[in-house]
């Protein structure tokens, strides 16, 4: 028995051996090793790799992360990639297949077995991030006319094939879904109970081209384990279990969190400063040009401040109110359509609720920044222009937070980049304009 | 058989009567029966549950949202919240009860079984997210004496009680955990085989204290289904199941991109626009106090912004160049410090990377505005006095996005504050201080 805390930590010398490293990682989880041998180059790792039996190399590659897994496959031998790869559940055979160039793959395919050829190659057709791109092709399944004994004896079959079994799924001769066996009701059963009662009837399915996020809604609305995928027909094709809808969940959440940084999480993996660079440039640059959309605006507008240059200091409360409003409405608007919950659906109803907080906030927010810079600088006319403008900012934020995630939708765009650098620097700009036109039509009340 | 898209939606008209909507939501999940009610004010869907049998009632009270199941608990009564609670497993019940006024939480209790009493008690101890706090307390052990005939039938016995059941726990004479039974090793062993002798001896386990984050990180690492929690003596106390861990792992993204947002999931549920402006504001006035604050700076510096004007245009790219360098920064950072992978530890080493990235950046970015600035206004020294604090900038914002994760965690507050707001406010004042400070330096050199 292990606690997690003690298993995990190995840390392993990068200069030493192969089998130096191969000793200390001897009965750890695969996982544990996978963890250790991330800190050592994609060589020596590779090494390490081919002194393990495939069985245990196999369930250390898919443990790596994503970047290490290409490194590594990169360096294996076509043969010895089969060899793994033979080892591996169809989902992850594919995964680590799928990630190699054209020429090599059809090498790795030529070298497997024809039964776990077609797998992959059937697993190949799904798009990635779909229920039948994350799908197993391995099932235990049984007519619904057989007996609990013979559903027994396919999971004992399938001990080698299968390792997370939660479930034997019950089909007719069609081959289509009609119930589901889990382990439990084989433990109770009778063994010789038909299994057509003993089944449960009602199996919550997914189909082929369902989006992985939204299987994973799925899991978690109705608490479940494993969920059985069919095409089309109705007719059974494939499994997913829970262990990755966790990975589907946690790899989604840092994807949102990326965008609305502006970064991505491949840049844990990078040490040079070079490469991190060039991920984030891309997003300092949108703020750059954004920046310098600003000082056009603010050119614009020259007159103006020259005239009153107090108007220049409060840009930065006009374009932090902007950025601020517009974020927090477009979150909660990528938020609701995400769940389906609160108030789902249409773009009118959602914007007139959030002009009604807009209004709230731009009211208060507007109100204390006119009584702050009138008894700051003693100038009404001015607070009045710098409180009205904020009002206004406010409100034209929380629209373009509203209207954006919908527009991206429907131009097939993922609503969450309303949450990202480009909206934020959108909303700068406009906050400026608004803000320093209004100031211009009411300077000759400035003094 | 039902996939998910046909089963899940029912469209509860909100004025039709209980016994209605009782009919129309017969033989849905009660997932489903849950996310219709959603729709129906607090004091029908009360209505509603009660003509229900409890059992189900109790599925559907536990899959409503917090903030609802809240509203009803405050509507029901004690005993009728008791006899809820009496079909619910130990965690969910103690969710309930947790959730009610001192009061009424002592009444509930007082009318629960001695045995669910005792449960409930022993679980309100732990912080509502540790393992502790998200562990059920009904388990299916048996002694490592026993044979395989004796687990299955206290899984018989269990039936009623515990919904998902993965595993029996082999336990000592002291209860201290020494193997587990997955079911499909049950499935597989002869009935009169020792438990000892079919029992997987390598068990990963947790603590009552470690927290909820974390558990959900053993989970997805070692791809479990379940987890058998320990307390500091190493004796079984509950165990925890994946379908709560899939909550957690939501939960906690929806925390993350709701501190980085400035904003809270809950008012996704609140329909009055005062209650969500109070939920948004204190973030709003935060960037308003950094936008005054800037507008002080900005005031402080006015002599040389009225001799060179264009100064002020320059500012917005200097904000939004701090903000989205911070933000990237920090984001990676905290990251970083979640997975513990990729280049984990002590703020030193990531400092010197961060320098890294940022000085690569830094001239990028500084030399082209350099050259747009001065190609525009004609003006190298100005051009300079931009590029160079644009420069400078992103080397203060890269090491306060580094720090401040650091330095939050050392004081016990979640690094994820760094992504918020607040460090985005700090980074827009402390960035025109730095360019207005440089600009004022070299002003005689500009025209």
């Amino acid at each position: 028995m292990s606690d997690h805390k003690d298993a995990a930590r190995v840390d392993l010398d990068p200069e030493s051996s192969p089998e130096t490293m191969v000793g200390l990682l001897a009965g750890l989880h695969p996982a544990d090793v996978a963890l250790a041998l991330e800190r050592v180059d994609a060589e020596t790792l590779t090494r390490v790799l081919l002194q393990l039996d495939t069985e245990t190399a196999a369930d250390v590659l898919i443990n790596l992360e994503e970047h290490t897994l290409e490194d590594i496959i990169g360096i294996l031998k076509a043969k010895e990639i089969a060899s793994i790869a033979a080892e591996l559940e169809s989902d992850d055979a594919t995964d680590v297949i799928g990630a190699l160039e054209d020429e090599k793959r059809a090498e790795v395919l030529s070298k497997l077995e024809e039964e776990d050829r077609q797998a992959v190659l059937d697993l190949l057709q799904y798009t990635d991030e779909s229920a039948g791109g994350i799908m197993a092709a391995e099932l235990v399944y049984v007519n619904q006319h057989a007996r609990v004994d013979d559903a027994i004896a396919l999971i004992r079959e399938a001990t080698d094939e299968i390792d997370d079994l939660h479930n034997v799924y019950v089909i007719d001769r069609d081959r289509r879904l009609r119930g589901v066996l889990p382990l439990r009701a084989l433990v109770l059963a009778p063994r010789g109970a038909r299994v057509a009662d003993v089944m449960e009837p009602d199996v919550v399915t997914v189909s082929t081209d369902m989006d992985q996020e939204d299987v994973a809604e799925v899991f978690r609305k109705y608490d479940l384990i494993a969920i059985p995928v069919v095409d089309p027909d109705g007719i059974l094709v494939g499994r997913i279990t829970v262990d990755d809808i966790m990975d589907v969940m946690h790899d989604e959440a840092e994807e949102d969190i990326s965008i609305m940084a502006g970064t991505s999480e491949e840049e844990l993996h990078e040490d040079s400063a070079l490469k991190v660079s060039r991920i984030r440039l891309p997003w300092l640059v949108i703020g750059a040009l954004g920046g310098l959309g600003s000082a056009t605006v603010m050119n614009h507008y020259r007159f103006s401040l020259e005239k009153v240059l107090t108007l220049a200091f409060f840009v930065p409360v006009i374009t932090a109110m902007g950025g601020n409003v517009g974020l927090q409405t477009s979150t909660i608007i990528v938020r609701s359509m995400r769940t389906e919950r609160g108030l789902a659906g249409e773009a009118g109803r959602r914007l007139l609720k959030e002009w009604r907080v807009a209004i709230t906030n731009a009211l208060i927010l507007g109100s204390t920044i006119y009584l702050v810079v009138g008894l700051w600088f003693g100038d009404w006319s001015l607070a009045a222009v710098v409180g009205g403008s904020l009002a206004a900012v406010i409100l034209v934020a929380a629209t373009l937070g509203t209207v954006m995630p919908f527009a991206l939708r429907r131009v097939g765009v993922d609503p969450a980049v309303a949450q990202g650098p480009f909206v934020t620097t959108l909303n700068d700009i406009i906050g400026i304009l608004v803000y320093l036109s209004l100031a211009s039509t009411f300077i000759e009340r400035l003094s």
